[in-house]
């Protein structure tokens, strides 16, 4: 998205192994950006188009012709594709940075390592932020050099499509830099949410997590099956998708990995318990056949 | 519903005061249905007229015409005139009954003492639901005579549109009765949510009451406020309403009442503590300013 609306992007890599993974996935999010847009085109004239254009792509769909998406299909290809660049040393891709987004894997002790090798290295104006989902940036803010210059800014997945940035600071975080944060989230199309107090979780997490629990538990519990649970929610609040159906595209590795904080998780009985022995014995399932199909396709090759 | 689909009701009520209360009632919802029959003629032809017209009072949305529905208005104003009786012989308003539906205010021993008044009077064969909301049907079924048909069918606000029924027993419902009664919620146009166990707050609000807790609790602690809560939960689940939207549909006496009955609410400091402190004063300020117009139309009609 920052690339997509003319920022210059550097993306910083540990290791030029890291570049295989990385390179096929900056091409398959910008086609998929692009397809989304050519989609869009369909829409126009479609009364369900306003509840259906990717909102980050387009800011403004009032009125909007294809030969405008066209346009931005054109702006769009070309600033994906001159915007980014790859750097695997650090002091290089952080130099004369605006921003820095730290969006590492949810392991704290590595997270400091790359803060603490970062923060003599960072322009003394660059502001610092952490795309972690689960942690809060006060428990890093002492060890990235700039606490004053630190927050959390929390994308959602599908991007340009979901276009929310939750905005979120620790005590320390000074207010103008908040708000600088929350204009750069404006400016790369998001809608940007404000978090007034630290909060795990942030907005979304605090009210998804006890609402999938309490439907799972529902269904743990032998009370209801997954689709007449769906189907109440549905009719009830008008919603497009029950909690199960929230829950197939959140994945259930991520799901069985939220129940499996919960405390009771482990003690047989729980209702936690009961869930998470349901919702593995699906996931396995659904493992074991996709292995059986690999299998099968590959004995087709040979 | 049940007059509207050509069922033959009669209300009984306890006495000839209540008369005065109900009748208006009667009217009032027949009015709104019939009203709600003639909007959804505008919605003919138009692509969200599938997700907006009224379920309960049209069955099959597919190809319905304008003349079709002047068809049910008619019909529906016959029914709703013909097969509706007021009864204060508790003997009479029950014989031959196919099914009683007891929809008392939620006090346990005003339940029983009309379970035990009536259950001589019943025909044999005869079905006895509870609408009741909050209650489970074990807590009564010893007092009603007939425990293996004996259920609870609980039907949603304004039912005509949100027409579910949640169907739940309890351990000693026979299940040939509990099929009758979800067959006949769908005779009544309500699409039967079954539960196969006894649940407090059903199957909707088991999952509602967390999720509204869980955002009144971001709104109490300072983390957003409302519109950006509402805003989080919209723009990443495309569902219509936020949780605010969905409490000001419910009301906020209702919302504080289901707060208190949590443990928590009466202990200083805790979150439900200070929601309801919340919850209470924008409430009372509610109150006020509807007392004071009052006061104002009043002294222009003096």
């Amino acid at each position: 998205m920052c690339a997509y609306t003319g920022h210059e992007v550097t993306f910083w890599l540990r290791s030029e192994g890291s570049i295989e993974r990385t390179k096929p996935k900056i091409e398959r999010y910008s086609s998929l950006m692009i397809a989304d847009l050519e989609k869009a085109k369909t829409l126009v004239g479609n009364p369900m188009g306003a509840f259906m254009y990717p909102r980050g792509l387009i800011r403004d769909w009032n009125g909007l012709t294809a030969e405008d998406i066209d346009k931005l299909i054109e702006k769009g290809k070309e600033n994906l594709k001159n915007n980014v660049a790859i750097e695997f040393d650090m002091a290089k891709a952080v130099k004369g940075a605006d921003i820095v987004i730290e969006s590492m894997s949810e392991d704290p002790k590595a997270k400091i390592g790359v803060y603490e090798a970062m923060k003599d290295l960072l322009d003394e104006n660059t502001i610092l932020c952490t795309n972690s989902s689960t942690m809060l940036p006060s428990t890093f803010a002492e060890y990235t050099g700039r606490p004053d210059r630190y927050c959390a800014l929390h994308f959602a997945n599908t991007i340009w499509k979901n276009n929310t940035a939750e905005v979120m600071g620790h005590p320390g975080t000074d207010p103008k830099v908040y708000d600088k944060v929350v204009e750069f989230a404006d400016e790369i199309n998001m809608i940007p949410l404000q978090l007034h107090k630290e909060q795990p979780g942030y907005i979304l997490n605090s009210m998804l997590v006890p609402f999938l629990l309490a439907a799972q538990a529902l269904w743990a519990n032998e009370v209801a099956d997954p689709h007449t649970i769906d189907r109440t929610w549905e009719l009830a609040t008008s919603a497009p998708a029950g909690p199960f159906k929230i829950l197939d595209i959140i994945g259930l590795e991520t799901c069985y990995n939220i129940n499996q904080m919960n405390l009771d998780a482990n003690i047989e009985g729980t209702t936690t318990y009961k869930i998470n022995k349901l919702v593995k014995a699906i996931f396995d399932v659904l493992k074991m056949s996709a292995t059986l199909e690999r299998g099968i396709s590959q004995r087709r090759k040979n």
